[in-house]
């Protein structure tokens, strides 16, 4: 069966038709298929296109089809193009020719955006948990980890002192903004086409928006034309996971180069690790590298779909078919990448003595220079006299605490014998007190700002 | 100069020099790194870091230079690696040794996101107006062309009559939408970096809130290795420009299309065309084909910086570098393209009669099938019914409109001398009334609501 | 079972091992890792490595495990993490302990990357032949419709009069340059990366010249670190895919347009169309929209692939293991589109007068130019004339061969009796007889050109 | 002036100008184009279209025209719309109305596409010796830094011992595939498009054969429609720079990580690095993170120009403007990472001591494995073995050379005195010297194949 045979002398050459189907992946809007059937079946029912009876026989016959789906019974058929004429042939077996007046005043061009958008709705949730489930990982850990000490780095050179806390909480707020996109696009998403038609609305006095409120949607789209050929939500939806994924690719690289012996940081669990088939001692952080790996093809994906979209000349094309496959491949791979990265930050063990290690006097020239600073010189030629204790300690092969005080005056008689005081990473950190910074309390400051930020929004979806 | 010579004892190699130098690119936020340093210098003064008089002579120094910006008098040396250093080189040239206070507490990595973000709130409201330009220019014409028909399109081939009106305004809403996400990306620019320092956050007592207050930022960042990094603004700003660029390219296509001699429904006016160097008959709709042509620079923009996103060990990169010109460039194609766009839409010239001669019966299929479910077939039988007759037309050399009655009853008596009722595209078009439908009313609600929106924004930044 | 346990304590996590898991997408190596390891087992008998009777076994068991591969009967178990595992699991169970000797000096490492090479080694000329339909499907039109005249576009307006012949050309050459770019991608594909293990080399005496002649491979990777991480071919690949799919789109624009009432110069077939499930009278080229989308998600693999090889940082890391999805893809996309759009071709109608309607006079301006520009005038101002007469005939209503000779002398005495003869499209097609014009003599020259160059490739593969 | 105004009736608008004109960026093309003229000049008057005479005036004209370019002293006009209309125009000036003869036959669409193919094979010898320039680089730290010991990476963890020579080699060979690239897709470029005219073939006798040697193209284009739209070369060209993109950011990334202190392999000479303008210790590889983004600038340049060919619906359109920017800056980059990257790699420190303390007895599991299969043992098992010593190890805080034969022996009896033997790196890399493995020997056979392919490549250009 197919729903647009009546006016074709010849039947559809098979790999042509094999192209065209999209039954392979559009089977997974089954659900949203049937859901957004009813809704239009009552719609119908309200027009008067239906009568009470017809309507009762659609809607029972629906609900068997969606058992089918659920209980996993529900067979398809070769000749099935795509899910709802999948739908609408089952629905036809069951409930004989009342079937058929399902389908009036509605195309599958509002039809399959529809259970698309629902499809959306429903995932949106889950994704929300999902980042919110790494985000208290990642608060775990800052509350775990409270007071340990590691080098920060910039250009991967280590830069400055700072809390492991704060580093991980660095983490927190790039996934506290994928959330916000997130509920912005929600708002996007929830704009019914049905009742759109094909492109030029549907002649039965539907009432889109009592259908809208029907399927938990905002409001009725605006402009049939727009509506049938709107992707923007699913183009967004791909930014969201593509930026997503690039947050996770650089929470991974970091992961990879702290668990490396020459970082020594952190080491995985065995159980978010795997081996080498040759190399017997390897232990690999192979979950993070799929999800840096990941990010690219994410970005890709994205790039993918705008350049579909670019340049369609009209209300639907086919081209728009190719939303699908995209848009599910990064809902999964963010699904499967998401719970398994929490799971391996929860399970990771903290070397603080490496990290302590990795702390030198170096890293505190710029608090020698805010010393000279104290001292009413000007910050640039403080930097420069600190830059000069950088390379003459270089010179000695001694470190910024070890050159001796003579050694310093040669530089400056600013320097006093306090200068000695400079070296202290803890000092460091505390001095660097006003928000965002890195001082204990400015961190616990931050850690209760991002927990209230969990519980708060935690509770609109679990 | 530059301002990090100290621990270094061999120049900089010059080719290295110039590809790392920024300056070529970011002098255009010159205005705002001043803008900056004021604020900073403030802070710094409050914070007890600066005197007042210190503070009075730097903020004196700095408003000279920010008048050199303006009046173009500013002179920039081949030594300035990027503008925080030409500003601070000037400075000290007119404050002398205070000069070097400035940047006491503060990093280029803090200070050059600082300015890109200032830059970016000044830029949204200007994107903005050239919308709100766009958006103009489809309403005047929806108002305008009231009334007159057109055929609408699926698959670029004739599907069912609509009003040009609608048609515009399906224009309208994509750029709605992209209004809707410039708003919601100013709330994710409108955060403070400044007072991050490179890294850690500034070891001085600076009053970050109060510091964001005096920048117009919403809020100052909360994690320091955050601020310095996050880039998500830009690409965000990216993704916004892409999709307005899809959406331009739509608008081309189907203006290209309209302006062909094939459809002849637009004619565009001579200051918006160009001609050929060798063909004198030309007139060609280049301005509608950059922007189909620009749409895919765009997006390639955007995949180029999540590209150089994806993988980032830490906090501040010097790949970060990359996100300027890319995001230059997105912004003045936008503001060269929407007025010129804006412009030709203005002065077009519309041929109702060649739209109406584009509506055949055989559009009017639907309608058909409709009739017949009008007379209690359910709509699947009766869509196959229409699809018959058009068969039979097409057999005939005749279309909807002329078939005979007996030829109607030869596929079904269901089929009354009132058919031919159904061949007026008016009504056609009235019947699809429901919201966000083609009829007359439905267009003129439609046409309100546009021009709500319209009045309600503008007022926010004119 | 899993190829490298010893040193782990504890299980991996289900969700991380669902993640990290390949089997799902790399079992369609299977054929090539049997291939792979029956020559690996060869070169370690021959390195005496493996004992005459040892290869014996091993290779007996390796045939059963391929014929189980051929006829379906292979049972994959949950825990094979990939088909390697999968294979040298089975092998293990027909042939007991012996299997253990097989992966002796080779690692997973340079046998998932020599798979796929051998892979894409055997995909190659599917692809090519497939591309060679479609060209014969051009060369094949452009025979059977030799001599009809068509309007020739630039920026989609009426631009010269062309023939239809040249115009079906015209989609040859980017599909020859799409089979030399697959020609010089097999070179590169074509280097052995097995006996590089795991990244340093294999320790073991094996001749790797003799193991890439036994594969089919035209030389040995020569240095294991790039062997292993070495991706180019991947990405070429998916450039040389994405390339042609833009070839496809643009062809699939022409003939979606050609095929629009508007244009009305092409009619595809019933077999290669679909229709509306609204609307009764629809027949829309969805096969060639699908060609048009898909070349958006064809380079959207690619940019995906190149930011996910963007900075990794050594030899063989798991990233790495995104690039196998995306490469099937786009292979299977071609696959599938080619024989498509190549049957639509063949089975098209074309009609020549609805083409011959569509040269107006207008369209020989410039041969009304190069009128003039024969009697003496320079070029530049001959097009100027040319370009006022269109103006005048614009004013009057009329075209270029309707205004009066007086009209014409108006505007400049060079103009004589003649001048009519210049409006005879066959003739300004005869003109262009310079090599790659459009004159018949030109055309049946490249149409000679064309099929030389189709039974040339042919034969190599056929 | 313009090129094209006769039959335009009203000015251009001037934003609408200013979006169209491409002489900002296509001025680059003015050397190709006068040289284009040159050669069209004489074609025409071998064609007889142009006197000796006439001849001989433009070719005066335009030689001065080029001198003006050569010397700095041509002046643009802001009524240039491009290179070619500046040409033209300043020719008019100097040789009178002749000039206006030079476009006789000719076409802005098919002089743009050869100004850019000359262009283009100007550029490719350059970007041939920049990359030779690194492959230099390359080899010649290969022999300076022979027989240095280093740890190899899989996933980067520390996976097995190999020779620094070896490893600079690997990044060789990437390079080199690069340059085939760049040979393939010479061939590819040399495509002459002169003569096609705006799409259909040019009327006049040029002998387009004559024409393509006169400008050192290998051959005519074979279809006007196709010579004027063909940016296969374009799309290639950006395809070369951003996988050598990818190939240079990958060694960055290595260059950043092996230059941090945690690494300490290598350290970068003071003039390839920076500075920071806050922290005084700082010395950053900032060269190479910029080569690092710039990969992902350059992937997305890729895409976007892919985008911007998308579904374009025919010869010559508007939209492949957008082709020159992106492969100038394509070029512009590669252009200024390539010689300053090596350089650097020139100039940089490499601590062996460093590097060999990184190796440790655990990489050599592997090995230990292999003497397990010495004796007798498959494969799998010994792997099994191996994994279970270094599990061994870790519990009792040693290494794999420090456990005892007892504690060995614990594991199994096939563990002998002669273990202990296992353990040295040196052997280890001596044991795979099979083609492309880092023994010395191997090494140095391919350091040596490193060396022809520079020698042989290097004359072709130098």
């Amino acid at each position: 069966m197919n729903l647009w045979g009546g006016r074709f002398s010849e039947k559809m050459n098979p790999a042509a038709w094999k192209l065209n189907a999209s039954i392979s992946f559009d089977q997974r809007l089954a659900v949203q298929d049937v859901r957004g059937s009813l809704a239009w079946a009552r719609a119908l029912e309200k027009a008067d296109v239906l009568t009470s009876n017809e309507y009762a026989q659609i809607c029972a016959g629906l609900e068997t089809v969606k058992s089918e789906f659920e209980d996993g019974s529900f067979a398809f058929q070769e000749s099935d193009e795509d899910i709802h004429t999948a739908v609408e042939r089952r629905l036809g077996e069951i409930t004989g020719p009342v079937a058929g007046k399902l389908h009036t005043g509605r195309s599958r061009n509002d039809q399959v955006v529809t259970d698309f958008r629902l499809w959306m709705l429903d995932a949106l949730p889950g994704l929300d948990t999902a980042l919110w489930g790494m985000q208290s990982a990642l608060v775990e850990r800052a509350g775990v980890d409270e007071g340990i000490l590691m080098p920060g780095y910039t250009h991967l050179q280590r830069a400055q002192p700072i809390l492991l806390s704060h580093w991980w909480l660095s983490h927190f707020w790039p996934m506290q903004r994928d959330r916000e996109r997130l509920q912005d696009l929600r708002g996007r998403v929830s704009i019914l086409p049905l009742g759109c038609g094909a492109l030029a609305g549907t002649p039965f006095p539907v009432n889109r928006t009592a259908l809208a409120a029907d399927l938990g949607f905002a409001a009725p789209a605006p402009n049939s034309l727009d509506a049938v050929s709107d992707r923007d939500f699913a183009a967004e939806f791909l930014f969201f996971a593509a930026l997503t994924g690039v947050h996770l690719s650089k929470l991974a690289e970091a992961v990879v180069l702290f668990t490396t012996p020459e970082f020594g940081f952190f080491e995985l669990s065995d159980a978010f690790t795997t081996g080498s088939s040759l190399m017997p001692q390897k232990k690999n952080p192979d979950v993070f590298e799929l999800a840096r790996g990941k990010a690219g093809t994410l970005t890709g994906l994205l790039a993918g779909l705008l350049a579909t979209l670019k340049g369609l000349p009209s209300t639907y094309d086919k081209d728009l078919q190719e939303d699908k496959v995209s848009i599910f491949t990064a809902h999964d791979s963010l699904q499967a990448l998401l719970p398994v990265l929490a799971g391996a930050l929860h399970s990771l063990t903290v070397y603080p003595e490496r990290m302590r290690a990795g702390i030198d006097a170096g890293m505190l020239a710029t608090d020698l220079a805010d010393y000279v600073v104290g001292r009413g010189v000007p910050f640039r030629q403080a930097h420069a006299l600190a830059g000069q204790a950088v390379q003459l300690a270089g010179k000695f092969g001694k470190n910024l605490d070890t050159l001796t005080l003579e050694e310093y005056r040669s530089l400056s008689p600013v320097f006093g014998p306090d200068v000695y005081n400079v070296f202290d990473p803890q000092k460091s950190i505390a001095r660097r007190s006003a928000i965002g910074g890195t001082a204990p309390e400015a961190v616990a400051a931050q850690l209760q700002q991002a927990k209230a930020l969990l519980s708060q929004k935690a509770e609109d979806y679990h």
